[in-house]
């Protein structure tokens, strides 16, 4: 029933290959199905200022789509002079989702920015983002604990996104783009690997939900993250 | 325990006033106890490109904060020269939720613009925003209807959102700014009247939250938005 | 003869309602006719970088017009990326026209920001912003006089500006925007409430004027600015 | 008296060199003393949308600083990404006078645009601008009329400006920059060749003025504007 | 003598690998040893307005590095809100240097644009845009001509780049960072494969060269382009 | 056979008319032909932030182009709101050539800003530009000397520019307008006086060189700066 023949509740083929580029301190190549996404950590010691000398650290997260990485190419936001609202709302939820999985005390006064760049785009990039977000960030961390900049450990848990909507009638985890162009009701779940919340962003286009119907999503998400945490503890074993 | 001495699922005193502009085709000023909202909207018989030809209608929002409708006066977004991420972001929440309780057939081509200008801020301004933009839209739907220039009511139900979160552990309704401020979790929740659900956004910064916790925010907000429906009718009745 | 059947030499009804909102430290709403203008007056502790040191004051303004304050919708200038110039030439009047009014030396070296933001426009909205931004300005020096933060009073005098020009062939005093939109020479008068002057602008727009025509001008705007100055004391009254 | 040494109603001397471009419709190098203000004309056949369709023609103009005119050298607008409030102010001023001197109708629907800009500054860049702008416009309007483009002389009367300003408590003619910076008080006044008035700009910085000082004031601009317009009208004969 | 411990004359290991995006006409991945870039081509049928209704085709080209692609994280171009003069300048003589290979006629009114951004930089990341963009142009021009859109071949020859420049005395060929950052002369050249020159650019920063020296570096990127147009070739039979 | 009569090494008639502001610690107009550009030299006490207290001085550079320098007006950049590509471009290429003449030491740490404004453009300006720029650059450069500010001369040779191409299929020396405007193959050469080479620039649209066309181009260039060499010293003598 589902255009990729999917189940109703099963993921895309997921991978995470860590380690792809050279000069970030850390970073991955996440793919779900046909969404690639190059995640990149990077460490610097200052703050903004308005945590300056506070000793807190700070997660930031910055988001981009290669122009071609859609089915017709995107006008290049660099060359519009700015970002679009969309990318905005994106590169906010990704730092946010992530700031949630860290303690900011054991990090200390430093900041990472995650970068988040999608190379080939088929739906749930928001997602992509955050899940290997995550991974870039656990990598840099790592390098801090093994130098010693850093003694107690700032990230619990990991922090996963999946996206899941009401597609032909039926409640699916995680979209794909012909499922998400047609969904009229779909949203994006954050969550710790221990399934606490950290953010629930659902919409409807040109519809609306009921409560039972936003429960159904929330298990299949729940499901969804538990097996991206899976994967996400596998490839960054210190 | 709450700092205004409300019950956990009080609102705040709600009021709108509708008319408050001579210009604008529907015009309301809403007030959710010291959140003030000038909520205009604006017919034209332009739509987007994107939907030139197609017959559908379309509304979209603006949102903007006067300079000095906060504790600290905020730089003027116009003089900064681009509006700010969050801003985006709640223009196009508002827009979304707005057409969602649309029948953009019945509309025909034409488009609403609903600005909603904060003059007054303390806390859920975006929720305001959104009932009292509904209240504008309505009353400019009306005027295409008595005209004859639409003749099926594209608006079905009145669109209202309020924002629930937990403070002091303890979930509460309608949250002003001193408890905004405090609060790690909390979330905007739209819907119809009649509690099917348009938009859910649940955050948490710095920490986390669970479905039990998620159920009882989503009573507390159908609570509150049916009784914001209750007002946005009586307001509007042709 | 004039559309709204007023006398030559007869402003619109002219109100001033202050304490306005909650959060600036000087503000009202002032009514000249339908255009309504809400001022707002912020003190801060910071001066401009040319001043630095030099124990002097400032005072500066910021004007914006609400996208449907006008007939037909403006486009919001945040969202086009910049004030545009007339909305530049307007906030640089109010500013140099408030600051003639005030002893920078007596204010100390602190900033006051003057913001006017014209909530419903019927012609005149410059005028009304800087009658009613010295009386935000006034109440806001009142504080810092009460506090002991300013000893000696740096607001001599009231600031107020009316707009006169001629139409069908008259002079015409405090001109509505029926008047104005057919008026071929109109200009704005600033002084202080004693008649002296501080800015005087007549323009003409195809076609010229005279000098006596420029006297009988002149002679209306110092009738209008004396009765501005009237309710402006009335208002501000410690 | 006047660091010049020149009279309180002598201006400095000017010289309108003509033709110094090859590729504009209309050129001038105007010279008040130090202030060298180049001045060109360009013709189009396209006019503003606004007016499209409507048989009038339009005039508009453009102002601009070279980063080293002045004293010590300013950042470059086209570097800074835009362009400031005082340029703004400036170049519609420029573009509002010259049109006052158009017949639209006999222009016919064409666009003309006047540059002008400042080669070296000295104080009255922008009366220089109109004057010298109004030499440009003149001479691509004798090629128009040479050419049978255009029948009728769409140029009634040579429009000249002049600033005037009470300097050392004395009023003044034409200030140059070691006056403007230390007047209190000082206007621009535009006119045209005949005395009739265009644009009439009298600002007070931290001071006032009274209307006796006013009159002495536009008694040397009428002066000053009266003997550029012999200059105007000797360098232009077709 | 090389840090790289590379011959003066030998080029870094080059690997291209075409069709890695699904969704671009043409695309590929080319490193040049620790420099890779993702040259994708997009064909659309709209051309610029400036060759509109000519039969021409155009080939143009955008650049972008991903803000992790270098040592130290470099700012987002897009939320530096434009492009800097360094990107400008690249995509510009990558456009140029591709259009020297095209048959606009033979191509036909549409355009290709060619992205190339860059994943990790190493040295010459503007020679291995230009070599791989020609790879991403032949293949999207293949599609054109196996669907019969285009019958006449428009790209008759690879173009090809490469660096070249003066490292501790001795002319070098395909310079890597560590000696880009030292070499007081440097230069790209873009030719054929046959040796036929399209673009040369040698600068010095710091330092001069003499007409010899500039013989060898040619002679040297002749050699290297050379073997780019082996792989090129090897890469895009049809 | 050139359209200007010229035979193939002639440069256009060539003048420097120096000390052309009052202000500019170095200023000169340089024309070639009808190519006339206004060079002035800034001397300033801070440094860019990346050479701060390092004891090196720096040189820059920034060009403009009048609106109507040019056969149809172009549109001015400050009103833009950017600085083109080709704008952007050519200062870099400016600023670069220029350093490439200077001894960072002796100069002290201290910025020379070069500013090239194109009065009047003809082909050829980029050139014209720096060969005028380095006469701003020496003159500013002779007035820190004589004030003792500079002990040793950081200007060692002058900087020198021309551009040559191949035209009707004839290698020809400082291309004009015209055969700009035709030539498929041209470029820009940049030496010291004696010949040293600083950027050579060589570009083909839509066509293809040879060496022995690039030698002969070259041969060109040597001649063309070797007489703009001398011209720069008579015109500099301290």
């Amino acid at each position: 029933m589902r255009p990729s023949g999917r189940d109703l509740s099963e993921m895309r083929p997921v991978s995470i290959e860590v380690g792809v580029t050279k000069h970030a301190e850390g970073s991955c190549m996440i793919k779900m199905g046909d969404t690639h996404v190059l995640c990149t950590a990077t460490i610097e010691d200052r703050v903004p200022p308005f945590i300056k000398g506070s000793g807190l650290g700070w997660v930031t997260a910055e988001y981009g789509m290669l122009p071609r990485s859609t089915t017709s190419r995107m006008r290049r936001e660099a060359a519009a002079g700015k970002q679009g609202g969309r990318t905005v709302e994106i590169q906010r939820l990704i730092g946010r989702s992530l700031r949630a999985g860290v303690d900011r005390v054991a990090l200390g006064e430093r900041q990472i920015t995650v970068d988040c760049d999608v190379i080939q785009a088929d739906g749930g990039t928001r997602c992509a983002s955050i899940t290997g977000g995550w991974v870039a960030l656990r990598l840099a961390v790592n390098k801090l604990m093994k130098t010693g900049a850093v003694i107690s450990d700032p990230l619990v848990s990991p922090v996963g996104a999946v996206s899941c909507g009401i597609y032909a009638g039926q409640p699916v985890l995680d979209l794909d783009y012909p499922e998400d162009s047609e969904a009229g009701v779909d949203g994006n779940f954050v969550m710790l690997g221990d399934g606490r919340l950290i953010e629930v962003q659902m919409s409807a286009e040109g519809a609306t939900f009921t409560r039972p119907q936003m429960d159904e999503l929330m298990a299949l998400a729940e499901k969804g993250v538990a097996e991206l945490a899976e994967m996400q503890k596998a490839v960054t074993v210190a």
